[in-house]
């Protein structure tokens, strides 16, 4: 799934092209014989007649690797390929590693300087740089503005998430058709600890965790694609309701700045209708869609410090493959990745 | 949609029989002929040979009046009714009337004591008693429970609510087929002020308020039956998980005392299992089918006050016609139907 | 999905009682802790303590085994399990054999006599019955007793099947949410065959298939249960529209004649109104649910010799286990079963 | 909808450009306050503030009318504004008038030749064009490239139609979600004789219907966008399925020579995979998104001079307003929108 969601997105994409695809059990075979291509339409024709390779030679010329293998493949993978390679993974084998970011790019791209400690400290000459899981993205992109301005202590979170979230073959039908699952495993101590990480600073070469807490209620509802989150948040200062919409509207990254092709002018869109953001209506909305995170329903909270919110995230574009080619255009943009 | 409800669940109560149908726009004409009967099999055939009348001839023999008039015309044509006969009510429009409860017959059943002074006060032979929102119900149900033991100082809810919620022909099929709506109109102010009137206690012959703050967002979401809902809940006394569970299991009211045939065996069932409960597959457990809240995933909060859940809770039975007939049982076998 | 079914529909059946269940993974496990029961509630706490054995033994005093194997296991265990004991299978592995019925006891009763020419050819004990495919159930119950009257010569059928008909984890789910997928592997060639076969004669102890012919379309749709078939015949004969909905109707077989536990009082349901049968509303109509074929939209085809109309068929229990359960009655009241 | 889906795709359509926008209810209204937009994103931003204009002034420079007013209003005012514009119309009410052209442009061009006798006859400086109902576009289609092989005599059709199709509100969602409608009114009788009129000769400058017979059966599923159409064909002539195919995949018309900007490379994209065309994936396939119709599954019927395949279309697409504006573009290419 997504594999598939970097190669639609890479098609289009101006600054990369795919000169290598590798895969375990298809290796050998044509892209266009092995793959059970889930979206719209059909994969792009010189994709579907690239050979599948075992594995990248440590010697190549390619410049940057993009990993979503599963999660156990990945810590030994990943770690192998990034003695030579920059690697920007999919997988969570690595986050929670002290010397590796997990790169939201608008939120903090700051936590690139990691990279040079990484290279150090494993005698790489790659590096591996990771995303954060899909529900995690949407969250903190719209946390990052507030935490800023009001210093977030507490947040509580329930999500309505989408089924491609769970890849390919992913959730049955019949577990989800005209029914709500109020559980995936291992999300909410993902979306927990990331958080924390994602909204850390540096200090002496290594993140600070930020200290707000959360709880997370994690469900899977009947929908194809869109993270809906439900959030209700306290801060350590009074929060004015308009001053907290306009700091989610007008908020940018070095994204922005740097004009990256990903990069959505609006990384947070808030919408003012009180039934919006909507999963199917919404999920693209903005200049590169999927990648803006779409904000509705902003109100007060029980008391003045606290605020709630709707948010909704494409899970498989800025949720996944769509914040990894940021990310690594980002990492060709300030030098990153030449030899 | 609610009055189909009724006819299927009153099809089966062994008290009470239908021994008049109104409704405005079908007077004068069959059941069977005006009805769009939406949910499985057809109207018992008794019933669809019932000829539908303009209104209830107020010297008539019935015991008991249930009304499922649409807001605005509850609020002229209950008060009428009340004059002759006792009225149970999924209206909202009298619900935040001083003298008159809302019932969830294991939660509040002393409310009925409001009875006697709403009769003397508005000079009524008969009288009325509402029955909750539907997300209120289930909400209520549980709260009971830990409020007695622990307090409740803040609840903040996520509902993921059924299109059946919204009646017929309510949420349009383009609005919600892989898609989540997040706002239902009135719904949070709604569960916020029945919840704390509901778990309020009586004082010198009216109801106050109970004090516990809420925060609600209210989700509509693709499925046809049952609420789920996500708690988050702060108390004034520490909260102890498996004690906390133990008490919403064994948790019984009036009506499991008085074996009122509507009344589940088990009014709150707690499920251990991680993924649960599980919306088409939990909506009908229990002894009574419809009747029974069921709660998972109960586990500490952010702090040793607080607590965290999901329910389930079937939103046209024990969120409409049936809390309205298991109030009718009690307020019959308590003899308020006596003449 | 199918074994669930067995269990679900036995717990209340009067006849039959569980005494084994035959796993192969689960061998040794307790049956609450390996089913991942996917249908509603949860499984009758008598057979969630019941331990999955790896197989029956031999000389067992089981009277009946009904199996659920995947076709390819079926072929070998089937035969090994049919020298001791009498089985009615659901798998496909023996339906084409000469001499195993496959059986919808209100259509092809007769053909119960090839069982004891299956017991002498092969030297069994035991014998096999099957059931035929879910698709084809429903189909040839309603073609029964128009080629009873007309003598079929061509049927044309497009069908849309429901998820469960796939099993456990069966349709992943982004293959079905908004979308319709045109192709269920060898299901049209199953309906073909089985729908030739138990409308077929028996001649010198031996079935000769029955002469018409099929084309069919089968299509999977996301709804939870139930198979609607849209159905085109062609006859031999002219066809009265009314006088087929009558035939139809009034439809009755040797299930009804000895009041079966499992036999519904009418094998066939034609509806009246223009916009039925409908999936949800009508998959569980008449008198023992999911029993029933519900048939609609009688109508006349392009010629006087051909009819059109729509079927719904319940396809875990008329299309599975249902009719499996059925077939076993017949078995135990025609004696069988007697040893 | 409709009209939505004109402003969608107008909004990036290069001949025309949207002058003004009518509507009696929301007359005098900004569109952006009136509408309810239902698809993804929202309007341009320069529609959203287009006031909406209670008629179209009789003398004004408008070049040519979009109509889809509802079915009986059309009757009237579509026949009012002929008088001084030219006008295609998405509604049914003069479809079937012997001097309207039903306009699959790549299919039936050469009735654009009724449109001189429409004006005369009725004494109109303009004229009305129509488009057929959404079932209908996808079929004729198909259909045309056979019947001039090999001479089509009957059509035996099952639909499975997106809830889009109904507009909005349309389809409850009651009514849909895991559940499938069998009956779409007057739908079938449209499909029969729109298809018969456009695939009908010109003869002494009118309509000769195509003598092929037709029986529809059409249901309503649980999609969003997409009608799926499983078809079963006679002919006079033998079949040779890779012919047809061929002959499918090859089809061109008048809007490809003429390379108008809304006509799809390919007016039919015949697909390989067994199980294609598939609703979410396939709806959008072709260089021109919704305008293409999709086949799959073609294979041999019963007999040597039959045929079955399975299609898609696109039903607010090239079932109503893209075939629109094709076929205003095929008006405007040839001279007909001169004045």
């Amino acid at each position: 799934m997504v594999g598939q969601q970097y190669i639609r997105l890479l098609d289009t994409e101006p600054w990369f092209e795919i000169s290598i695809l590798v895969g375990k059990k298809s290796a050998g075979k044509l892209y266009g014989e092995v793959t059970e291509w889930v979206g719209e339409c059909d994969p792009p024709s010189y994709i579907k007649k690239m050979k599948v390779e075992e594995q990248v030679p440590l010697n190549s010329d390619v410049d940057l690797l993009f990993s979503c293998l599963p999660s156990d493949a990945a810590k030994e993978q990943e770690g192998l390929y990034a003695r030579s390679y920059p690697l920007v993974s999919n997988a969570s084998a690595y986050r929670m590693e002290k010397d590796v970011p997990v790169l939201v790019p608008e939120v903090n791209s700051n936590h690139l300087g990691l990279i040079s400690a990484q290279k150090e400290g494993r005698g790489w000459k790659g590096f591996i740089v990771t995303k954060p899981n899909c529900t995690t993205a949407g969250l903190v992109m719209t946390l990052k503005p507030l935490d800023d301005l009001y210093k977030i202590k507490r947040v509580i979170v329930t999500t309505m998430q989408a089924v491609s979230g769970a890849g390919f073959p992913g959730v049955p039908s019949l577990q989800i058709i005209d029914n709500i699952v109020p559980y995936i495993k291992d999300e909410e101590e993902k979306l927990i600890k990331e958080t924390k990480k994602i909204l850390g600073r540096i200090k002496d070469g290594s993140i600070v965790d930020n200290e707000l807490m959360l709880a997370a209620s994690c469900n899977r509802v009947p929908v194809i694609d869109g993270h809906t989150e439900s959030v209700y948040i306290e801060a350590e200062k009074e929060i004015d309701v308009e001053e907290a919409k306009s700091s989610m509207a007008s908020f940018k990254g070095l994204p922005q700045e740097l004009k990256l092709p990903m990069a959505p002018e609006k990384p947070i869109i808030v919408m003012e209708g009180s039934d919006r953001p909507q999963t199917r209506r919404d999920r693209n909305a903005g200049s590169v869609p999927g990648m803006s995170v779409v904000v509705g329903r902003v109100r007060k909270g029980l008391d003045r410090n606290s605020l709630q919110y709707t948010l909704l995230s494409h899970n498989t574009i800025r949720g996944a493959a769509g914040n990894a080619i940021l990310t690594a255009e980002l990492l060709c943009k300030l030098g990153y990745l030449e030899r």
